[in-house]
């Protein structure tokens, strides 16, 4: 009889705590900016302490690096969709081959128009992941796999996985069970809700207007802020229902327009801030504050100790002028050139990973580490394991530098390719180039220029000095190295509009299609 | 060693069948049609078959009547928000005071100008959920009380329930989980898929632009489809992962802009159908198939047997010339008049209810019963007691009307309160008027003309002949009834624009504020 009681009471115990079996899950949010370079910043991600790390003020960031920890060594590829869709799928944008910005637009092509090249037939229109769509990677996206294994998945703010016309044009269809301001556009038409974020009736629609929002309409909430209030509401159910979650943050912040956020301008005017760089550093200390309010909100909930934070940027910082202020190519500086390229300015990334329990306070970790990275780190941080997607995963887990930050692994192989032009400029690497990086080496494949470019980042953070004539035989290692996984990557190289034939791979080879 | 092992066995079951309990709790579908009519359809709802039963083709209705119960006497309010806002709160649109449809701006009236009176301070914004808005009512709204209950809540469709600039133009801030579709806007710019629904970029934005629904931008889905395919998509995850779920799937159809289903128009025209007429039971019979779909799904997952279905509409038919083709005020025959009135054309409503378990097939109830009545039916259906709400809910369950169809409770009185002015037309009871229903008899309070009109809709469906001055006991104790229900819902009575003074209760009595 006892027994039987006892059985009683634990049955009882099991069902009133419903859910509390996956409690053990941690709630994981990947808080991602959008154009955010990697000194804008108070957090130095570089060795001491910068210009541009006094000017910018990112009290949270700072409070989550000493939380956790700060990864020096981090990238993303150079233009925002092809980030995107590797986060999603743990690819290589050699491999997903939505390796340019997709349009709003179905079927239209955003490459730059150039003389000797055209593009290949790349991915434009994003990825798919139900029945397949013409020019789309068909793929088993990271939010269905953690919602599948019983986590509420949120989207918030910027998309941009697809255009319209096409599912991926609602986060819905990747996995997310909801969506917030999320859909086929790549920049905000307004940060102000004075402007309904460009929705505005009887103006010409912009086909930038943020969907949905609809309750800040001409109130004095920036965009940044709205898409805070509605990230903090999205998991306020999972929380009191205590199901694990996953929040995907996609700040529109940083990205064009750069328009002032009325909270925290002022101040760097006031410094005598560039009057375009004041706007922008507006904006960065705005996403900062977001951060800064969803951390209070898990302290508050008490949730703060089962809670995962990952803070990344899609891209490097924008260095074009204009927008930006200030001289052009330089925003990124010590790193050369900024979005767009493959110099550092264009692909690395401020990185922080908090995971309590696992992450050191104030740690930090020198390991290359790339957006492909996520996929698998995530699932193994949510516990799914022997997974079966779709797609190939080209990413590997980080968990390894979380748990030992000094760990280095100079095996690591990280490749960038990006077959397509994104502006007028071509001596920034904003074009037809791939790159690899091995331990402290870095090669530079110009396609057009036919050239190979060797840095040592170590010695050249700023990639100044080619040393490829002095290293031959590591030029001609990393050159075999990087044609070696872009073909196994079946990467697509551009066609000379003259001949109709490929470009060579950077080891000089041609496969011929 | 034995009972342990049990035990063992006992929990892992348990774990395994993880919310097995709150399987029991059916699914619930509201299928909420807009301005549809109590003729518009192939069932009939009268006494034999109508002219109109014969034009319109509603197949999957029928179906639904066939394995549920048809009401005959089933009740909405005049017009479209203040239906909405009764359906979300259970409370008599004269106490909640969203008296008039809202629109899409904040803080705007929505009332025809008038000479004699002004409209009472009526709450032109709709409802609030959370932090009181000023000119909203303050309510705990239905699907927040079925999502604490743990019922998975999605919206689909029309809202409606406040205006751009506060959170009710977003249903996630109603309790629902998932919004698809849904925000400030009354009706579609446009139901083409061609036409982006009303976002055509480049050209002036539409206030009544539906929102989302990107993915189906370019493609000729028609937007009744569009709905339906977001609807079945929606609870995919809770039927996945047993959870119950709420539905409310809220056609945008058969509102004006009143737009041809391809679907469906040609067999209309070729009937000879007038124009306009026949692209309106093109949008009958879409909306129909939507229902169809929903309920072919069911079967599909094999959940029909404990899924719910609700059909209603939320106001009359509207009888306007334009846009409405034939003669005015003839499209609800033999009732008179349509949307905005308070005969029996702008109210009755075509009403089917299926509860596995609970209806019989094929039954016809005649009991009185009205839109407020779904909040408690609902939430007794869902197995939900006691709750806390904000609000005092004036509808009452019509669980013993699905028992016991033949139940006729002639105690049930039903109030209505238009204190505003919907259009020109000032003899349809248009404007300005309350009315009550207890049993067969009516008694309709015209406030402008000071007069009361009483039927006896068992004799007199069409609202023919006033008899008021051969009744004049009964139309003396409607007045009287009818004015006290009114005060204890602390109903707003119109104002006098000469004096300032408001308008005097139906029984002659009058509270000066």
């Amino acid at each position: 009889m006892i027994l039987k009681r006892q059985l009683f009471i634990l049955i009882a115990l099991i069902l009133a705590s419903g859910m509390a079996f996956s409690q053990n899950s941690p709630n994981i949010i990947v808080f991602m900016v959008d154009d955010m370079g990697w000194q804008d910043t108070s957090v130095p991600f570089a060795d001491g302490v910068t210009e541009m790390n006094k000017r910018y003020k990112t009290p949270n960031m700072e409070r989550l690096a000493a939380q956790g920890t700060k990864f020096t060594n981090a990238y993303a590829n150079s233009v925002c969709t092809p980030t995107r869709v590797s986060f999603l799928t743990g690819m290589s944008a050699a491999r997903h081959r939505v390796t340019n910005w997709t349009s709003p637009e179905k079927d239209k092509l955003t490459d730059y128009a150039d003389d000797l090249f055209t593009s290949p037939s790349w991915n434009l229109n994003g990825i798919s992941s139900g029945p397949s769509i013409p020019a789309t990677v068909n793929a088993t996206p990271l939010p269905q796999l953690l919602k599948d294994a019983g986590y509420f998945t949120a989207h918030v703010g910027k998309a941009h996985w697809g255009p319209f016309g096409t599912p991926a044009s609602n986060p819905r269809n990747l996995g997310f069970v909801v969506n917030i301001a999320g859909s086929s556009i790549g920049h905000p038409e307004s940060y102000y809700g004075e402007e309904n974020y460009g929705n505005n009736p009887g103006r010409p629609l912009m086909l930038n207007a943020v969907p949905g929002l609809g309750e800040y309409y001409g109130s004095d909430i920036f965009l940044t802020e709205a898409l805070t209030l509605e990230a903090i509401k999205a998991v306020a159910d999972p929380i009191k229902y205590k199901k694990p979650f996953f929040l995907y943050l996609s700040h529109y912040a940083v990205h064009t327009p750069i328009e002032g956020d009325p909270r925290f301008l002022k101040k760097y005017l006031d410094k005598g801030v560039d009057s375009i760089e004041a706007k922008y550093a507006s904006l960065i200390e705005g996403m900062d504050k977001s951060l800064g309010d969803v951390m209070d909100m898990l302290e508050e909930k008490k949730i703060a100790d089962n809670t995962i934070i990952m803070f990344i940027s899609d891209n490097g910082g924008l260095s074009l002028v204009p927008p930006r202020g200030g001289e052009a190519y330089t925003h990124n500086y010590p790193l050369k050139a900024g979005k767009g390229s493959l110099y550092e300015g264009g692909i690395r990334e401020p990185m922080l990973v908090k995971w309590p329990g696992v992450t050191k306070a104030g740690s930090v970790s020198g390991q290359n580490v790339h957006i492909n990275d996520f996929f698998p780190t995530i699932l193994e941080m949510a516990g799914i394991r022997n997974v079966s997607t779709k797609q190939t995963v080209d990413g590997i887990t980080f968990i390894p530098s979380l748990k030992d930050p000094a760990l280095k692994d100079d095996s690591r192989a990280i490749v960038w390719h990006y077959p397509n032009r994104w502006t007028s400029d071509e001596s920034n690497a904003f074009c037809y180039a791939s790159a690899i990086r091995q331990g402290d080496w870095k090669l530079i494949y110009l396609m057009k220029q036919k050239k190979l470019e060797l840095y040592n980042l170590k010695d050249d953070l700023g990639e100044k000095k080619d040393i490829s004539a002095t290293n031959p035989k590591k030029a001609k290692e990393l050159a075999a190295k990087l044609s070696e996984m872009l073909k196994s990557y079946k990467a697509q190289m551009p066609i000379y509009k003259s001949s109709g034939l490929p470009v060579a791979w950077p080891d000089g080879t041609t496969t011929v299609k």
